[in-house]
């Protein structure tokens, strides 16, 4: 299994899986701001939807990009991955129609959980591939930023049945970490340019 | 980041965005030509959005051609290029739908006005990172089709509540101007492919 | 614009298109096998379809193949070719669902002849661009497949109104006459492989 | 034509296919769990869905990697296996909304037997044009995985009448068969690296 191929598969797949919850956005039966207005939360939850997808799909390039041999494990759990991916658009529809709701608010975050421990999975079995001298190992370190959104995540979760704002915040939280750039991993795959 | 992945990612994106709306055409209940003759409205607006959709193709490429490295803000601009773009299915249906409405034919026109500040600010973000002398720089000057796009779609947000043909009719000059090829930017990309 | 480029995402789309009118394909709210028979008509139309499109891409592969440099002219036409070709699964779905009246069997018809249409001024496009001397001159020569095809769509238009069947052999005859493949095409193809 | 271009436009239907099915996943009314478990079929053959189509997806690729030169018969009977690997999201939709009735889940196996018959038939295409001595031929050996497939889904369709739940039973089995890595066709293909 070649690597660009995987890459251009995932690539596809992440495309179709972010364009996709766009057709949750249905015309409104009215034709004044009002019932524009009244499809706010529809639109608010595509957009962070749309920046998790994104986001996954930035740093997922930079993933692939640090194996060498794609192996059986490692087509496995990226295909885990997609799988749970391919979620967001239903925990999206069903949180836009229902943003009071404890369990869709709770929900959303478990569809977010769960690509994010298939994300960590994937790490993990591109460095047992690749050792752990390899520059993802060395690149990711403790995974702080991986660690810190997965206990986020399961927070929110949790607090949708306080209130289901505390999550959205999370979310929101959360999706400001990554957009942040992460400097060590780009010096590290820098260095290892230079070096081959 | 590499700049092929980017444009085959956002290639991907687009042709999926250009054909999802194809299923706003819904089949009609009846089957005589009255009830053919009833999609009119829906066929026009897809038509309409389709071309401006390919046309942003178009320019994407030659533009996405211009990077020599692909930038974190590079990255994040092409991306809300493409969520704004994302959202041309929607305003298209409710168009379609409610032709004679105002507020329809002007979210339609806000439909088109987002994507063509993200655009620009593309453009920005790409002379920012690739310097003033760079071809792209050169090839856009002052960008007056950019800005007389941006001037003339936001005409027409507010013409739609004289009356929203105003609205269409611009809709469609501005389609008419980007068809026109524009001969200043492909000779600046021809004398850069010479120097090369 | 690269020709690889648009190769690229003109198989996007078609690959979008053919898979899109699966969706059409509505599970019956019924469980037994009358309930699946009912959905006969769906099925036929939609293989009907299918074959089409996969015909449409194969020639095009073969098409843009002897494109040297794609030009703002070839572009466009190429654009219309996906844009009609976008029609199908619009007139699918309303064939499927009606497939005994005249108006939906002649729109499905319209729906086959433009593309046809699209296609041929692509070529024409091309021979203008590449010299009457290129291999695509001289494969396609007076293009009789091509020319019999758009008579015989126009001709089963036209007989929808005395039976649509008529109609329905029609477009399969069609399909038989595109599935046989073309020797002289893959010749002199293979002669100019042969002459770089 | 060209083997790559073959192997994007079959990865794109795939992508597209394996994606769409999550169309399916309609939020549901309520917002509660139980509204959430009442979802639980939908989900479980969406999932079930994924898993065939991805061990296809990888199958595929090893398929058309041991192709050298693309012949008519060998693209359309890829065509026909993409085909009826689109009626997948059909299937799975009918199943996930009865999955007690016998009907849909024997109509699941033949979605299952369909693509199998014309994956088998693929194979043999590909060796007929590349030669009993051709890697393929060597790694498939009497192809006993493929075959006992096919005979497991017939199985399963006539057990569906019996009772659903054995028939689920087997494709769940077919799948395990399927993950487990076939280390046979992966050394010839090695060795045939290492020929090269």
């Amino acid at each position: 299994m070649n690597r660009e191929r995987l890459t251009a598969f995932s690539d596809g797949v992440i495309a179709i899986i972010i364009t996709l919850m766009v057709l949750e956005l249905r015309p409104p039966a009215g034709t004044n701001w009002a019932a524009l207005l009244g499809m706010l939360p529809f639109f608010l939850t595509y957009a962070l939807s749309f920046l998790f997808v994104a986001i996954y799909w930035n740093n997922h390039h930079h993933l692939l990009h640090t194996v060498h041999h794609v192996t059986g494990p490692i087509m496995w759990t990226n295909m885990a991955l997609l799988f749970f991916l391919s979620l967001t658009p239903f925990a999206t529809a069903w949180l836009g129609g229902h943003y009071r709701a404890p369990v869709p608010a709770a929900v959303y975050g478990i569809a977010l959980l769960l690509p994010a421990i298939a994300y960590t999975l994937l790490q993990v079995t591109i460095i047992a591939a690749e050792g752990h001298e390899s520059v993802l190992a060395r690149a990711l370190g403790r995974d702080l930023k991986g660690k810190a959104s997965m206990a986020l995540y399961a927070t929110a979760v949790g607090l949708a049945f306080v209130d289901p704002w505390l999550s959205f915040g999370i979310y929101a939280l959360v999706a400001a970490i990554w957009l942040v750039p992460d400097r060590r991993i780009e010096r590290n795959l820098r260095e290892e340019g230079d070096r081959r």
